[in-house]
């Protein structure tokens, strides 16, 4: 135990000094878990810091991301890091961000949005159980404050739901939050009772006993049949009578570091050896028969999500690494195909949005390549989810379906109309809306491929088949499917059967309008809207979509950065819809052929 | 008795009718709630649907607002609508939408996202309680398969904490989602050990039995320090053999709609006398004395997030409506100034940005304007509400602090790049991002004033005072803050600061570049912008934000819609952006004032 403490207190003092050399960062919310990981590090985590990407390794996930100086403490404890790069910590080009990055090979997601970190780590060790196979441990610390955010209660039961006896989360139940106590301080039966009924194991504990920390995780790595939660009361600021227990002394070095670290014993350096996993091994392997993508004949009408299903199982059937997941609308999104064809690699996760997309950044940590599948209205409600999994550098494939007016009696609220703007405003992120059903197979496996954040948006009604099975499609890719040189009509998904509407309409009389297939809305077609730009007397685009941020602002973009003098008419839907049928709402929207023909009249009229 | 089992089958055939004329919806999940919704407007609701408005009036908020033909079916028998609207149910031009939206009186928000009726309810509770001061009571049908959404799970901590006894809410647990079982089927058991472990009263009932349910709103409603929920064992599809507890049977109407009717009964026309309220009498008002808004020296330095403290502490002397609400980091926003000045009026919510926005949708649905504000980048955790709360017509007022990557230290996951977008796409939205304290605290009045979703971002470190406290800014304007006929350099917050610096840099080469304060994003200010297409040789647009969506693509918006074919750079954040300090962060992401001269230098050398 005298390791131990002394461990603790040179995670304490290295918070301290890490928080000083930066100017800024949260000392006191290590502190108060120094303990905690003290023990943790000395004999329970079992990972190769040597080889931090060998399939048996515990997870850690420090879903209170601000605790970093803790973190990189421990990394510099373990060996990881040295005591130079520890104090690079918050400078610019250090790998030791404000909040960590999977930058670091030891950290498999960003955190720093609180509440992520535990859903993540239901992702793990749901990639543990069921895909890799593996009995690595997934470790998460928590903060208190952030018990108040859905998406934790999200986690508590989806992982008592799936069993996920490989899931310790500790609870830093320190009392302070930012601002103040939080709603339940140190009530940590108010928080037992809570876990216990979503069926977790529960153990209480005062977190700065080290004895009684070890009995928590002697407990906690016990057989059970389903996730463990440490409570674990704390003192944030613990060691240091100028802040411990004290408000306002939240996210800022300490005012005196010297005097803390002499408070703490002085500077030391010590090494602790993290245990190696016991089970070497590779992760399970799933098989593949491999098999052709769908093929739809011409003129033929399949929906786009529809085509998703069969495509993703399709998808499934040449790449083992493919898995999917599904808010409960797997009937309505097509992922139900991949489900009955692929049991074992498909995940329900109910209506609990975000906890599907932390599962998704779980499972890719571990190399998985997820899909996740709900109506497109409701990615919005994982937006930060989705943010946050662009800073975690993940690599992952979204599908949406149902999108904009099109869908008809619904109703607005499922309708989506903004998420071409907000996944274009993801880093990274790429943004496809195929319109026929061959496209939309085609796109599966580049997205499969491709890097960083890629999101799929279909559409609810069935459209009819305008390419061949054998039409490739890429990434940043466009396609002339009609060719025109008086305008230009720019369309995707729906719209793009409505802009072939419109050039017939316009054809009757005399106008030869271009029709590009705009189905990969970012990376955008550069070259071929610059040629319609130089080589036709205008642009019309359309959009089942708000005016802003979407297919127009994408073409928009373009021509700016090229200096495309063109005139350019965005439509888009600009007043709430209603219900109604598909027809008759995009006719009120003012995206239909008619309104199409008609904004590409104006702009040869110089209107 | 007799007369409620046969309004409640009247609400199901009624419900069975309306789906049958629309061709689409819920019936089944309308006709598992009949008999509670039977009971709840015989003699338990008070609402005077003839005056819809009364202050004193119940709120009945259908969480699971799939079920609007049981909510519409219940309009009817109150009398509030007849049976021919009942039947134009999802048609187009029909305020009987396919999921409420409050173009109904008797509907206060719109509802069909799971999971954000009851957060809602919370705040209507919260309203009653705190801001009205009125007895009235908050009642919620939630379905079971939204109860895997956190957001209930915040619901259900807040409403508890805040001792809402005003507040019950009805869970219809039919055990069928949509594409099967729930995870916990009709274990009534496991959702009430989690809502007693939050602190509710919790009561279980077959809820097909009537005297059941009687009994339990009468327990409902007996004095209590909080909320009570009651968990209703009901079946899908009651009481229509073909459909009854059957899967599958999800969103869509009867095969045999008047087989079902007649084995329902028939259909009947029964009036049921919905209780008036009893206590008559309006909304508290709190007291305003009035003052100034803050004034700020022209040269001094102050950050904007600071200026929306004192601003709104201001304006809550002025306005005796304006609330305030927090998501635990009211230290950081400096809303903690409204709070200190006006507790009263001011609701901490912690670290749960979803029940934040649905708490203020609450107020604002009885006539309160609410201020709702953490780091910008946390509000995308609640975007699904905000999508929601603009299809639920909310007037209300969101601040955003610690925008972009001008933070510094605390790296990405802290620093909003995606908000204007995001924002933006919020249909009928105002996007406001000031520079200087003059300019937000005058915002601030026109924001509490303006219909829909206001969303004002600020930034985290102090900015010079470039406005007199005399200035007035207008929503939809903008301000030239440096004339100049060479080249038009664009930015906003932080960014018009270094595009005044690149102002200076390119006079002292004898370029004179004008400067545009485009602190409306969006309204944006298209006469001003056009005007400067047209005087000067070029566009720079300069934002701290990812490229997409932001403030460049506002401008190249009304350049196109006007064909003003002027040269425009784009200038925004490209690169993930890691810690340092924010000169460190503007200079790589090519967004301070050097990078902003020398896009002004390419654009006039033609490059």
């Amino acid at each position: 135990m005298m390791f131990r403490r002394e461990l603790a207190q040179q995670l304490r003092v290295d918070s301290v000094r890490a928080s000083a050399a930066a100017g800024s960062g949260h000392p006191t919310s290590s502190m108060s878990a120094a303990d905690l990981m003290a023990v943790l590090l000395d004999g329970r985590l079992r990972l190769d810091f040597s080889r931090p990407h060998e399939p048996g390794n515990d997870h850690l996930v420090f879903s209170k991301g601000h605790a970093s100086p803790l973190l990189y403490s421990c990394f510099k404890a373990a060996g990881a890091i040295d005591d130079t790069e520890l104090l690079t910590f918050r400078k610019f080009g250090s790998r030791l961000e404000g909040h960590p990055t999977p930058i670091l090979p030891w950290v498999d997601v960003a955190t720093g949005s609180l509440g992520q970190g535990l859903p993540v780590g239901v992702g793990l060790a749901l990639t543990g159980k069921r895909l890799d196979q593996l009995p690595y441990r997934v470790w998460v610390l928590c903060g208190d404050s952030e018990m108040a955010e859905g998406s934790i209660w999200e986690a508590f039961e989806h992982a008592a739901y799936s069993g996920l006896d490989n899931l310790v989360a500790i609870v830093d139940v320190n009392r302070l939050g930012q601002t103040g106590e939080t709603m339940h301080g140190w009530d940590l039966d108010y928080y037992a009772a809570k876990a216990k009924a979503c069926g977790w194991r529960t153990i209480e504990i005062d977190g700065h006993d080290l004895e009684q920390i070890e009995a928590a995780y002697d407990q906690a790595t016990t057989p059970s049949d389903g996730p463990t939660v440490i409570l674990a009361r704390t003192k944030k600021g613990k060691g240091v009578g100028a802040v411990e227990d004290l408000p306002d002394k939240h996210g800022k070095p300490l005012d005196d570091p010297d005097q803390a670290i002499e408070e703490l014993g002085g500077v030391r350096d010590l090494t602790v050896e993290v245990a190696k996993p016991t089970v070497e091994g590779a992760a399970h392997e799933f098989s593949a028969p491999g098999g052709e993508l769908p093929h739809y004949d011409l003129g033929t009408e399949i929906a786009t999500r529809k085509a998703y299903g069969e495509g993703l199982r399709a998808l499934g059937n040449r790449r083992p690494d493919v898995v999917a997941l599904d808010g409960e609308v797997s009937n309505s999104t097509f992922s139900a195909l991949f489900r009955d064809a692929h049991p074992e690699r498909y995940f329900e996760m109910y209506i609990a949005e975000q906890q599907m997309i932390a599962a998704a950044v779980g499972m890719q940590a571990r190399n998985w390549r997820p899909f996740a599948s709900t109506f497109a209205a409701f990615l919005s409600r994982a937006y930060d989810f989705v943010r946050m999994a662009a800073v975690s550098r993940a690599n992952m494939c979204l599908m949406g379906s149902h999108a904009g007016v099109a869908i008809g009696e619904d109703g607005p609220s499922q309708m989506a109309l903004e998420d071409l703007a907000s996944m274009r405003a993801v880093h990274g992120s790429i943004v496809l809306y195929p319109c026929d059903g061959n496209q939309t197979a085609r796109l599966l496996p580049q997205m499969a491929d491709a890097d960083g954040i890629s999101y799929l948006r279909t559409s609810r009604g069935a459209t009819p088949v305008i390419y061949p099975p054998e039409e490739s499609f890429e990434i940043g890719g466009s396609k002339v499917v009609r060719d025109g040189g008086d305008i230009t009509l720019v369309g995707a998904g729906v719209t793009l059967h409505e802009s072939l509407r419109a050039a017939d309409l316009l054809a009757e009389e005399g106008v030869q309008a271009r029709v590009i297939d705009l189905y990969s809305v970012k990376p955008v077609d550069s070259v071929t809207l610059r040629e319609a730009a130089a080589q036709t007397g205008g642009i019309v685009t359309v959009e089942d979509h708000w005016p802003e941020g979407g297919l127009g602002d994408a073409v928009l973009d373009v021509l700016a950065a090229t200096d495309s003098l063109v005139p350019v008419r965005k439509l888009a839907v600009h007043a709430l819809p209603g219900s109604g049928k598909p027809a008759e709402l995009l006719q009120q929207a003012g995206i239909d052929a008619e309104a199409i023909a008609k904004a590409a009249r104006q702009v040869l009229q110089g209107a």
